[in-house]
């Protein structure tokens, strides 16, 4: 029996998935939340003498941590759909680079908007995001009331925003000293890749990242010809090179590693690096696949990703864990592979954790940060239900979600976000796009 | 301009996907439906000569061909989740099989049922199925309004439904004389496999098929296994030996098809054999990936299967086109393969192609039965929108879908489905999911 409490925020009758260091799930269970944080987790009799300004009835649903996405490029729901089903280079080269070549503040800014409410309505709460103009995105997380891990991306040419790479640190920075004690936004280090990035880029980055404590998020061994020309340029596998720069660290969160060798998973495991993991981008996108089995087999901590919604073409995590699960079986040839429970441990815990934010996200304990949503289960493809491990990873869709609470605020209720003007978003986005498809020989092809 | 023209149902203000041989989309579009036909399709502006009793508003989404879901055992969702990440043979063996053992007609009917309603909602308006008890599953189907092909599964055992095989071929008879002029039920012949079925068996199986100009269903090549048990049995791969016994024909369904030579791939060819994709299943069970790139190439047709719920665990077609493009991208190592509009295709008319219903189904064209879904594409996740076959394949989710006529009739408006009462129906397969539960060990396993 929980003592009297008074909470802001108290959620009733549904199962809570816990995600905590025990898989704890309890039935008829509830959580309150004072303020940012997370009050009482217990069966439902035993928070009865809990007092709160504002309740809610999961009606029988699942309460549960917000998912985390670990690896997105959040405004490029802008170009959603422009230029699908290309080989890799002709996208880039002919359809996404020009694209981007005009991209300005407001528009980095619109864009992310509209990922965060369609994350939202997906049941994310926290995202890790690397691309141009960061701080717009962090301002925009910061509007839709999102968590999120931001930084700039920096490569050895000259970017749309910051002009010389020595700029592209002084923004980071500036970023830093920005958002360093924000309530939402955690800032990262964000150099690329192994082959956008010269060895002093990298180096500096790290040290930056070490300096003050911050993720240090890099794109890794994506795909077969990243390997060759890191192979033929250094006479390494990109993780072999970063190891050797000194860079490899627990702080870091390696993006994709699709094409990896056992040396490469042995340094990840040895340098307790993080990776996120995106398989429907890897996939679209014919990548490969990457050796998630061989990982969590060693015990490497993985967060899933969506990567951006010109290769995906969506941000819903709850499509992500279905494809993680049923890739990694398909991969290992054993439908035993990436069980649902570890699947959701990606999701949630395991993904906290890839973003340095274990200690105030990604599971529901008392104390941490309330981030929490609740999905509506009586729906006839969430029916019946022996386990809802198994429902959440293989049956639930983002649509599910009914609810979302950030930092102890409620975002969206009965799917409607209170945070964000929907409409007026996406006439904006419509507008961006209609200039960006005038431009485009792809856009409206069937 | 079109004539005018009495209709009873007009769906206006929408961008019609008609999946016609020249793929037309028509923007500002609208569809005459009259009794259970398409009476005309054209511009908005073009049918406003068109009176009719009920108008529906699309508010701009998109109008298309309801989905077809080529292969699946609909009463299976009573099984849903009730146990996961197996090896094949434990999951069959302790749990499948023996929960199927206290199969009864009144389960089979409720789980069929509440497939149904899932199928519904997520888009799908016609789908085969492969079971026991299947009159039972005819009349679901005709109580939901759904347009469906059953057979009962036949096999060298007995069955839990009509005992001996002989009471099979007699069971099956008996639906091709019941159903022979229903107008949303069409028979098949369903042998189950060439593991599981002698020789005779297929044979008599598909003279029955050919006498009534019927489909006929069968898994073939699914797993590693079966293909080298019917190579060590027969001298022959599973494909190799249908074609001995002569049973190759453009009424057959082949399901699954993972495990194919080229010389299989050009048999289904030579024979005009339809072939039914089910890539989540075959993910999930750690089966393999099918060839379908291969197939696609040589002029196969395709369709799009989820196989039942045990294995997959949705029956949602939106989720299957995003599995079966991105996993055809990934097994022919070219982002290009399985284009958005190829599977569209998949999930539409070369579904109905599939099971011998292209001429009612499958397409948006005058003169055909009128199964219509209306998509809600004023949403986050499907905003801005470049491309409308990209969007249904990579972005869009059955929650999206708002309204479904079959066969002329409105069977589903706004979400709400009028011909079903989805909370009766889930009351019921809670309670048989209890039953099962009880006497299953994985059930309520985190």
């Amino acid at each position: 029996m929980t003592d009297n409490i008074s909470a802001d925020l108290l959620i009733t009758n549904g199962t809570v998935i816990t995600m905590d260091c025990k898989d704890s799930v309890i039935e008829n269970g509830a959580v309150a939340v004072k303020g940012e944080d997370i009050a009482a987790i217990g069966k439902e009799a035993d928070l009865s003498a809990c007092k709160a300004s504002k309740i809610i009835d999961a009606r029988g649903g699942i309460i549960m941590p917000g998912l985390i996405n670990t690896h997105t490029h959040a405004s490029m729901t802008i170009f959603r759909g422009l230029a699908d089903d290309l080989p890799l280079m002709t996208w880039l080269n002919n359809h996404i680079f020009p694209a981007e070549a005009g991209l300005t503040p407001e528009k980095v800014r619109d864009g992310a908007l509209l990922a965060c409410a369609e994350m939202i309505l997906s049941g994310t709460t926290c995202f890790c995001d690397m691309y141009l103009f960061e701080d717009h995105v962090a301002q925009a997380a910061k509007e839709a009331g999102m968590r999120a891990v931001v930084g700039e991306v920096l490569y050895d040419f000259d970017s749309p925003n910051y002009g010389v790479l020595e700029k592209g640190f002084a923004y980071s920075e500036m970023l830093i000293e920005k958002y360093r004690n924000d309530p939402l936004i955690n800032i990262a280090v964000e150099p690329h890749s192994p082959y956008l990035c010269a060895p002093e880029l990298l180096e500096r980055a790290s040290l930056l990242a070490q300096k003050n404590d911050l993720q240090l998020v890099i794109h890794v061994s994506e795909t077969k010809s990243e390997v060759s020309q890191i192979k033929k340029k250094y006479g390494l596998t990109p993780v072999g090179f970063l190891a050797g720069l000194g860079v490899l660290s627990p702080n870091m969160l390696a993006c994709h590693c699709v094409h990896l060798t056992e040396d490469d998973i042995a340094l990840l495991k040895k340098h307790d690096v993080k990776v996120s993991h995106n398989p429907e981008s890897n996939m679209k996108l014919a990548s490969g696949i990457a050796p998630m089995p061989e990982l969590l087999k060693k015990g490497v901590c993985i967060g899933i990703g969506t990567d951006g919604c010109a290769s995906n073409n969506n941000l819903d995590i709850f499509h992500e864990m279905s494809m993680a699960a049923k890739l990694g079986k398909i991969h290992a040839r054993d439908p035993a592979a990436m069980n649902a429970g570890s699947v959701l441990r990606m999701a949630t815990i395991d993904g906290a954790r890839a973003l340095g934010l274990s200690g105030i996200t990604g599971s529901l304990e008392p104390g941490k940060k309330a981030d929490i949503i609740i999905l509506d289960t009586k729906k006839p493809h969430l029916t019946p239900m022996y386990n809802p491990a198994s429902h959440l990873v293989y049956a639930a869709r983002g649509s599910d979600v009914l609810t979302s609470v950030i930092n102890g605020r409620l975002v969206m209720e009965e799917r409607k976000i209170f945070s964000l003007n929907i409409a007026e978003i996406a006439e904006k986005v419509i507008r961006i796009a209609k200039d960006i498809g005038k431009n485009n020989t792809a856009a409206h092809k069937q």
